[in-house]
């Protein structure tokens, strides 16, 4: 996924702050739903700490954490999402709108945001939405479809206290991006690929969301589909695999004597 | 997926009822923490009338939606689940136990059952699951992490109202299962394959359910990923293009007189 450069005086529809799982599968849910999404993401999942992942639907035996990383970063591109690199500091709700301060100074505004941040959700203070402080963690309240406590502010993943699984936040992640969808009034019924005729061929209209193509157009996607999957298991990986941060990151695997103590 | 032939004297831990994107998730989550799963599955997901699956994260120029139902089933397999042909007619409390069943007379004895048949769930009926009909469709109600309102009974995916989306039916499945092992006080804190010394080079032990593994064996499961996925999109999947049951299932497409209609 490409970074772009930040316009400070772009206006999303969308704004995710956090590039793990969760975070941008709800991007590519929104995204495909038409609304202008930016990813605000300070660099790596904790995905990355992961040997082999063993459990993530469609892969049976397993997938790179690595590669599965980029796939989703590739997916959410596609789809339309943009992506900065940096770290929301502060939101504040602006009007109808959020206003973040990321740590460099820069300024995004959004019509909504998605925090899908597990490791530092401070940012939300200023709004007071609801969180539960469980010692040194922190979990951000959401009802049973994304929506926290402030209207406009959802929180996917981990932060909302779903289980530490990549199925289950990409599930959540996608789960609370098409309840934002359906929040901000967009017609997109079901974002379903059906086949020619699907509906039409019963005289009702396709679906806001949906798409029928015909056999020639199924195997055109399916084709490229293919040569990308096959691309991306063509060789390793060639990112290193990380460990806990409380060990010094190299090949001897030592302990970092300054970490602090967490419960992971 | 193998069939297997049913035994009809074994115990299983957990019965998965339905065989589409809900059910196998949930199978192989129950299975990894080694609880004996017997999913039984009627045919074809409702996935079968897709097009072509866009929105499934890990794939980003999107996935043959047959495939993508090949894979998990191999998944579940992959980590021993088992799998017979079949429908659940009734489910009955027998003991600390449920006896279910099935449509051709055969009868399955489960600790646990994981209901994710979208369909059809009426052999819940004789159990008394809390559930909400909403015209000729009707849901199960479940807890936040998938419980129904009868001990031992959970509900996973669109069957429990999630929204209906491969990626959430998945992280349904996922998190139905992770509740389920909870709940049969299985040690598995959680399904993580680690880099060496994650955990023993900070003086803790291994928690049951994470692996650690060496770059060596790192090695050797990527290069069986890369294998098997390759293979996966090396040819065109096979199977032919379903649509919607009330066309005639033919290349013309043709709209069935006798098909009483539904909201689809």
């Amino acid at each position: 996924m490409t970074e772009t450069a930040l316009e400070t005086d772009a206006e999303y529809d969308v704004l995710v702050a956090g590039g793990g799982v969760a975070g941008l599968t709800a991007a590519t849910y929104t995204a495909r739903a038409g609304l202008r999404t930016l990813v605000v993401a300070d660099g790596e999942s904790i995905l990355g700490r992961n040997a082999h992942l063993e459990n993530v639907p469609g892969f049976p035996a397993g997938v790179n954490p690595r590669l599965f990383a980029d796939m989703l970063r590739e997916q959410a591109e596609r789809n339309g999402a943009e992506r900065v690199a940096g770290r929301v500091e502060e939101l504040a709700g602006v009007e109808d709108e959020f206003r973040a301060d990321l740590a460099d100074g820069g300024t995004v505004t959004a019509a909504r945001v998605v925090a899908a941040s597990w490791s530092d959700a401070d940012y939300l203070d200023a709004l007071d939405v609801a969180v539960r402080d469980a010692g040194s963690k922190r979990y951000v309240e959401v009802d049973d479809s994304g929506r926290t406590s402030v209207s406009g502010v959802y929180a996917a993943g981990r932060l909302a206290e779903k289980y530490h699984q990549t199925a289950v936040a990409a599930g959540h992640g996608a789960e609370t991006a098409i309840t934002l969808v359906h929040d901000a009034d967009v017609p997109f019924y079901h974002d379903w690929v059906v086949p020619e005729g699907y509906f039409t061929d019963r005289g009702r209209e396709v679906p806001p969301g949906c798409e029928e193509i015909d056999a020639g157009e199924q195997a055109r996607r399916q084709a490229e589909s293919r040569g990308t999957m096959r691309e991306y298991f063509a060789e390793p990986h060639a990112d290193r695999q990380r460990t806990h941060p409380s060990l010094v990151d190299d090949d001897r695997g030592r302990v970092d004597p300054d970490w602090e103590s967490d419960d992971d």
